[in-house]
C-alpha cells in the first residue's frame, strides 16, 4: 500500500508514457546535482542535459540562458524558473544570458498595449530577479541588444520552412511569430561568434513549451551551431483546483510581492487534499499529491526531509490541513518578506536599467 | 496622326484606367518639378504628393527615403531610383534616409545564401550610389541599424491584422514577411520621435509596390503617425523584347560597371522598333515606343529636347536604328565611363562602411 505513494512522482505518472513519443528522455538525477528541484521530480524530463554534464565535469564552458515574457506581476511560479537559473549560473564556467523579453511580452499579449507598458513591467520584474540572485551581468533587454542580435533574427525567419511553420503554429498570426523568433534567437545567439561561439547550451522550459524547443533545434542544425540542451520543468499549478498559477488571475498565484495579508488569505484558501471532516481525515488520511499547499512546499521550501514528512503525516492523517496551512504560511510570509526586504534595494537599480 | 504619338504618354495609356481603382492620383508636373522625370511621365502616380509640395513651398522639412535590396550589381534600372533620391535630397528641407536593405535582400532573395553575401553587394552598391551623389550621411545599413529601428519592426507586426496580412501575402513565406516588416520599419521610423518626429514623408516606388505602399499608411494609422506620401514610377524595361531588366539576367541590363565593349555589345544587340529593311522604315518610321535603344535614352538622357528630336526622326523615319545605337552608345559610355572613375573613389569610402 506505502508504495503506491510516491510524493515527488505523483505528478509525472501521466507524462511519462508520452516521452518516447516526444523523444524526450526521462530526467534522473545520476549527475547528482545538488538542488532539491533534481530531487523531487520537479524537473521531469531533458533533451541532451548529458553534454552539459560533461562540459560541467570537465570544467569547459556552456551556455544557460532563459528568459521572461514581462507582462506582469512576477509571482511563486516565476520564482521556480529564476532559481533553476541561479542554481546553474552558480557553476563557474557557466556564460548566462537571461533575457528580459518585453519585446516578445508585446508582441505575444493581448493586454499589453505599448512597449512602453512592456517595459515598465519590465523594471518590476527585474527588481525581483535582482533580489533572488540571478546576476545583473548576465540580464538584457530584448529592445537594447545589438544589431547582430537583431539580424540573427532574420536571418532564422529565412531558415523556418513552411512545414516547420505550420507544424507550430498552424494559423498565422504575426505578433506571436515575431514574438517566437526572438525567443529563438534568445537561445541560439550566444552560440554567434560574436558572443560565446558554438558550445553547448541549456534552458529550461516547461512541457508545452518542446514544439519551440524542437524547432529551436532545426535552426541550430540549419546554422551549423550546437544543438541546444533542455530540462523540462513541472508548472506549479494555481491556488484553486485545476487552474494554472496565472498573472491575469490574482487568485490563482501568490506574487512576490503580495504583502502578508495577502498570502495567508491566498493560502488559507487554496484547494487541499483534505477531507470533509477532521474526524474522517483523520482516520483515512488526506491527498497531498492534488494539495496546492503541499504544492507550495514542494517547489520552494528548500528542507527535503520536513516536505517529505508533512507529505507522509499528511497520508495517515497525522497533520490537518489547519495546521499544514498555517506551516506553509509561515513560510511563505517570512521567505517573501525577506525577499521583499531585498527588493527595496534592489529596485533602485532596476529603476536605473532602461537607458 | 500626329497627336496619335505621344512621346511620354504610350507607356502609361495602359495605367490610367487602373488609377481610380486603386486610388492613386495621376502624377501631373503642375508641381513645376525641375527633373526631366517629370517632363517625361517616367513618374506617372501618386499618393498625396502635394503634402511634400506644400512642405517644399513653405521651406518646412519633410523625410523623403528609399532602399535598395542588396542582392546584385546595380544596373540603368537602379540608376533611375537613385537619380530620383539624389534630386529630392538637394531641397534645402528634406531629410534623407537611404537604406542599403541587406538583410532584406538575405531574407526575401533565394540567392543569396549568406547574410556575408548581401553586405558584399551592399559594398558594391554603395560605391556606385556615393559616385551617383547619394550623400553618405543619409545611407544606413538595416543589419547595423539602432535598437530601436528593430524594435519598431517588431511592434508594427502586432498591428498588422489576419486581413492586411492576406490581402498583401496570400501565403507564408516567412523570410519575405520579415524583409517586408524591414521595408515598413525604414518607410516609418524616420517618423519616431527619436528621428524627425511627426512630418510627411516621400518614397518613390513601382506601380506593382503599392499593396505595400497601401499596407504602410494602414500601419502609420494605427501608429498615429502622417500617412507616407509615394510617388509612381515606371521601371526602365529589359534590353530584349518583353522582358525587366533584371540583376540576375545580364543580357537585359547595362550594369554600371560594365566596360566599354559590353556597353557597345548590348546597344547594337538591343531590341528595337524598327522594320525589316532600311527602304521600309524609311518609308513607313519606325516604332520608338516599343525601342529599348529610346527607352535608355528617355530615361537618362539629360537633354529633353535631343530626345524628343530623335523620337520624331524615327516617326518619320528620319533615323535608323543604327544611327540611333550609336548616339545612344556615344551618351551611355560616356555617362558610365565618368560613373566609373567617380567610383574608383568612392570604393574607399564604401570598403570602410561596416564596422
Amino acid at each position: 500500500m506505502e508504495k503506491r505513494f510516491d510524493p515527488w512522482g505523483s505528478n509525472i505518472q501521466n507524462y511519462e508514457s508520452a516521452f518516447d513519443e516526444f523523444g524526450l528522455s526521462k530526467f534522473e538525477n545520476k549527475f547528482k546535482l545538488n538542488h532539491y528541484f533534481f530531487d523531487r521530480n520537479i524537473i521531469i524530463a531533458h533533451r541532451d542535459f548529458d553534454k552539459i554534464i560533461e562540459r560541467i565535469k570537465n570544467k569547459k564552458p556552456f551556455i544557460q540562458l532563459t528568459g521572461i515574457a514581462t507582462s506582469g506581476r512576477m509571482h511563486l511560479g516565476h520564482k521556480v524558473i529564476l532559481d533553476l537559473f541561479v542554481f546553474f549560473s552558480k557553476f563557474k564556467n557557466s556564460r548566462n544570458y537571461f533575457a528580459l523579453s518585453d519585446i516578445d511580452a508585446y508582441c505575444s499579449r493581448e493586454k499589453i498595449k505599448t512597449m512602453k507598458e512592456a517595459k515598465e513591467y519590465a523594471v518590476n520584474n527585474l527588481a525581483h530577479m535582482l533580489a533572488l540572485g540571478v546576476p545583473l551581468k548576465s540580464i538584457y533587454a530584448q529592445s537594447q541588444k545589438e544589431p547582430r542580435y537583431y539580424e540573427f533574427t532574420f536571418e532564422l525567419s529565412k531558415k523556418i520552412t513552411k512545414n516547420m511553420f505550420d507544424a507550430v503554429y498552424g494559423h498565422v498570426d504575426l505578433g506571436k511569430i515575431q514574438a517566437s523568433l526572438l525567443q529563438y534567437a534568445d537561445i541560439l545567439h550566444p552560440q554567434l561568434k560574436e558572443y560565446e561561439g558554438k558550445i553547448p547550451s541549456l534552458t529550461g522550459i516547461g512541457l508545452d513549451q518542446d514544439p519551440h524547443a524542437k524547432l529551436t533545434r532545426d535552426l541550430a542544425r540549419r546554422f551549423n551551431l550546437e544543438l541546444p540542451s533542455f530540462i523540462y520543468m513541472l508548472h506549479q499549478s494555481g491556488l484553486q483546483q485545476g487552474t494554472k498559477m496565472s498573472s491575469s488571475q490574482p487568485e490563482t498565484a501568490i506574487y512576490l510581492d503580495d504583502p502578508k495579508e495577502e498570502i495567508k488569505r491566498k493560502i488559507m484558501r487554496a484547494f487541499t487534499g483534505g477531507l470533509t471532516s477532521a474526524e474522517e481525515q483523520r482516520r483515512k488520511g488526506g491527498n497531498p499529491d492534488i494539495c496546492k499547499v503541499h504544492e507550495i512546499l514542494k517547489f520552494h521550501h528548500p528542507n527535503t526531509k520536513l516536505v517529505l514528512n508533512i507529505y507522509n503525516r499528511c497520508r495517515k492523517g497525522n497533520i490537518l490541513c489547519g495546521e499544514c496551512k498555517q506551516i506553509c504560511n509561515d513560510f511563505v510570509s517570512d521567505m517573501l518578506k525577506k525577499h521583499q526586504e531585498k527588493v527595496k534595494k534592489t529596485q533602485k537599480i532596476a529603476d536605473k536599467f532602461y537607458k
